[in-house]
């Protein structure tokens, strides 16, 4: 007997069959009421003004930039939202109270270069990791 | 002439020196109020739940956890933070209206093996990535 074909049917994917896109648990879920999605904004971190300069030689500051916004489901692709991210989204919208949404955070990081005193007053010129966000997701 | 020590003195690190435990800026800082800490909390994640017994044939759900807490200046060394993140809680410090603090997500994720029917109702046994939260971290 031949059997009948499912009425669900997930997409070919190597991933999670994408979740977001599942009909029928909430086909009438609208995004949170205009707030700004998950993005990445300028933030100008000022050597100065966290009071660095008596240590930091070079630069006075740099652009840092931070990750802030929405992680609401449906989860866009352009969100980079793990797997993990998109469950998480989807059991929030069943527990809003128990379980918070994915955060919105840093998905990639790269160096900047501090020339600075150390603490035997040598000049150091060094590459230090993960200060500036070139890309923000829900995680 | 002998230059005199500097009075401020990063520690010997190859990351940035621990900015947390540079003394001055905000010496009287305090945790927040008692808010939990940014950790891993337990979430057993049921395909029952969310519709989706009908595609997947096992596991019928899986211990997923969650990631939730406070991301507060100092960030502790066992918060895994990044140098961003880090510096963003400073800035956050100054300025907690403009730039929110760092965010508490998964540092670390595994994958799990689900069972489950394609869209040509062939059955499927894939490892899909990310699924499990190992680690929490501020980010």
């Amino acid at each position: 007997a031949v059997r009948p074909l499912r009425r669900r049917q997930p997409k070919k994917s190597n991933e999670l069959p994408q979740a977001n896109r599942l009909p029928g648990i909430f086909d009438d879920v609208h995004g949170s009421h205009g707030r700004q999605v998950c993005r990445r904004h300028e933030l100008y971190v000022s050597f100065q003004d966290l009071g660095w300069l008596d240590w930091v030689i070079a630069p006075q500051g740099y652009s840092a930039y931070y990750c802030e916004g929405e992680c609401s489901f449906p989860l866009d692709s352009c969100m980079n939202a793990t797997n993990h991210a998109i469950l998480q989204s989807l059991v929030h919208l069943m527990m809003p109270d128990a379980v918070p949404k994915a955060c919105c955070a840093p998905t990639k990081l790269s160096a900047t270069s501090v020339l600075y005193y150390d603490s035997s007053n040598n000049v150091i010129l060094r590459k230090h990791r993960n200060m500036v966000v070139k890309a923000c997701g829900c995680h």
